[in-house]
């Protein structure tokens, strides 16, 4: 920290995003990346776009925003465009979140929740999962904040029914309700279709996940218009050009053969299942994840274990030192033969330890 | 604005981009775009990169930054990229200025610094330029606060010398002073080279203009190893990774031609004197600009009427509904042909009022 660092920050502590090793060739589960790579059309129309990167990008993201919302099923003042769905979700800390209103979330969900509430000085409001990690939609009953659900919630993979959403949006009126759908296909059913019904829910998106295109940073925001508006208010006050006009022609190209992504996020959906039902028959503890992960956890590999065992033989999982968790460990849904090479793996660990 | 929005942000003025026009072909001068496209590699290792899109970019640049540094000799340290040079602005009205610390920047200058400010909630102080546009130094003595100078400035044009930047440094050793340099490539003098003998020296540039890829958002902060962690934070606690993994190939693939880059930043500002000259023979006033854009104005032309006129006629220019420079327009430097057109336009606006 240099001496002109503003105090108002010496608190923080930034996200610490997975790694990334640049030396081997690991098999990486450990930051919810697509095994397959994005639609064939994008690189295609990517290279012709970047011609034209002499000139700035279209701020309104038109024609992105026209093929997403026709395939939402949605206007397009209903949308947003993002620099992936972290900024959306900043925007939304920004915008709606205040010293007389704090950002109310689960105490274990998407890590960058509290990073947010904090670079943008708003009070925040955990409030404790159930045991079996489900919430406890009562909790969150006329709770007097900006509410912050994952759905399916990271890192349990576990998700709520629109009914529940919709039980939390009907009791905080007076509040912004946004539901951060990163993982919602596979498996999930999104909130999408209560936006004209609940003039307080904001749907966070991206196209990283389901979408092969973590790389790209593309994301977006879906609600009424009014709380568009909002968003877009925070974008033309930090970065307007935020979605660079490949990830604009990306995106586009993306959506246009999204058959491919629904059939890749199936496969990983099925892959997900098949990789609990051997981790189940090897005495793991996971989760009923909806998601391109697995939540997991083995008396015999207790806290980091895991991970640094399965490191050792070449594959990267998600472990995360934090209270109640501290047992458990996130595994990214890779192709078939990652996930029977991790089943392979769990099962040398599990004879070196006997 | 709905009724969530938070009333911290209520004043807020957001930014306007200049327009981009998508119905019909105008003569764009109006955003300080390069006229040429980038060069020739970018377009090949963009679409080399788009195949692996489904992994998250690099967060650290580790490749760019390293060739960014030998580029300009300094330190990958010394080194952070950003989402166009508006994210690192923007990261550094965040990192170094807080109730305590306004902002203090000249009252003609780049017109997202008061934004920046705003949507960050810290205050600002203005320093009005002399009559002619310049900076006088001495206002910036021991100003108390984080000095923020566009350097050549914007919409003037005006370049300070190393030696004003210098010696304001030198008076404000205890604030950061951030020089951005988005128009250096012109004709300016950048303090890139002071960066050793200062440490509250940061330069912000940009790949938009010089580099011709305004439409990739691709800036960095050069500055002493600690301003750039500081920066770093703030990246970290918004959006760790703000600089997708085409602008990094991309910006890879463009400094290694940089010559390209350099031998159109020397035609442009060829053009911008020619322009110049034909503009003072009509009897404009013009500011003695080293970037790529004039700043002018005409006693026929009050307010925003030769952007008007010249609107009508397929050439985009941009005027500031803005105290002291409503009579002045901010016209970009195209190609030799587009400023040909835009003389020939002038000629004929003038025998029109005739």
């Amino acid at each position: 920290m240099s001496r002109f660092f503003s105090p108002k920050y010496r608190e923080l502590e930034a996200y610490t995003p997975g790694e990334q090793p640049r030396e081997r060739k690991f098999i990486k589960l450990n930051t919810n990346e697509s095994p397959f790579p994005p639609a064939p059309a994008v690189r295609e129309r990517v290279a012709e776009a970047a011609g034209g990167l002499n000139l700035y990008s279209d701020p309104e993201c038109t024609a992105l925003r026209a093929a997403l919302a026709e395939r939402l099923g949605l206007s397009p003042e209903n949308l947003i465009l993002s620099n992936g769905s972290d900024e959306a979700l900043n925007f939304a800390f920004m915008a709606f979140c205040d010293e007389r209103t704090p950002a109310v979330f689960p105490d274990i969900t998407y890590g960058f929740y509290p990073v947010f509430a904090r670079i943008n000085r708003v009070p925040f409001r955990t409030v404790p999962l159930r045991k079996d990690w489900t919430v406890e939609i009562s909790d969150y009953s006329a709770c007097g904040g900006t509410v912050f659900l994952a759905n399916p919630n990271a890192p349990t993979g576990i998700a709520l029914e629109p009914a529940q959403i919709e039980r939390i949006l009907a009791e905080n009126p007076d509040h912004p309700v946004i539901v951060d759908e990163a993982y919602v296909d596979f498996g999930g059913e999104s909130a999408l279709g209560l936006i004209g019904k609940y003039e307080n829910l904001l749907v966070v998106q991206t196209f990283s996940k389901s979408r092969s295109l973590a790389g790209l940073r593309l994301g977006f925001a879906a609600g009424n218009p009014e709380l568009i508006r909002d968003l877009k208010t925070m974008q033309y006050s930090t970065n307007p050009y935020n979605v660079d006009a490949l990830a604009q022609a990306a995106g586009i190209a993306c959506l246009a053969e999204d058959g491919y992504n629904l059939e890749h996020a199936a496969q990983i959906s099925e892959t997900r299942e098949w990789t609990r039902r051997e981790l189940l028959a090897r005495g793991f503890a996971a989760t009923d994840s909806r998601a391109n992960f697995l939540f997991a956890s083995h008396p015999a590999f207790p806290g980091s274990s895991l991970r640094d065992r399965l490191r050792e033989k070449g594959i990267l999982i998600r472990w995360f030192d934090q209270d109640r968790i501290r047992d458990w460990s996130r595994i990214s849904i890779g192709t078939r033969e990652d996930m029977e090479t991790l089943v392979r793996t769990v099962d040398r660990l599990l004879e070196e330890r006997a």
